[in-house]
């Protein structure tokens, strides 16, 4: 995945952390110099490598918050 | 990605379609028999075809809910 361009322009929160060091972060990235996306996704420490994971428009973002608080998690 | 066990277990919100008709969905799945984990991910119409995704725990998602609602979307 090295040839890939991007720029995390927020690190918006962690969501978990392996014993590996690895997180599930929720970013805003720039993918080859396009507008910056939500991004959620797993990193190696020091975002030295990153895992599979899925970009969110606002919209979508918008979205999934409406979805999660309708199914009352806490 | 055909070899992949998996069985929906419960779809639960979705967050949005492409004009292919493929959604950005999110969903319960157990994956290869096991306990079932959310899941964030694209889909091909009728579940034909599946993108890149994301799962999550139930901490995870509580996580995820909570960064969601202190950025105050809306």
């Amino acid at each position: 995945m090295s040839d890939i361009n991007y720029k995390i322009m927020a690190e918006i929160g962690v969501i978990s952390e392996d014993k590996a060091g690895w997180k599930k972060e929720l970013n805003l990235i720039a993918w080859n110099g396009r507008a910056p996306k939500f991004d959620l996704r797993d990193w190696a420490p020091d975002h030295a490598k990153m895992g599979k994971g899925i970009t969110l428009t606002n919209e979508e973002v918008a979205q999934l918050q409406t979805i999660l608080n309708e199914m009352n998690l806490k």
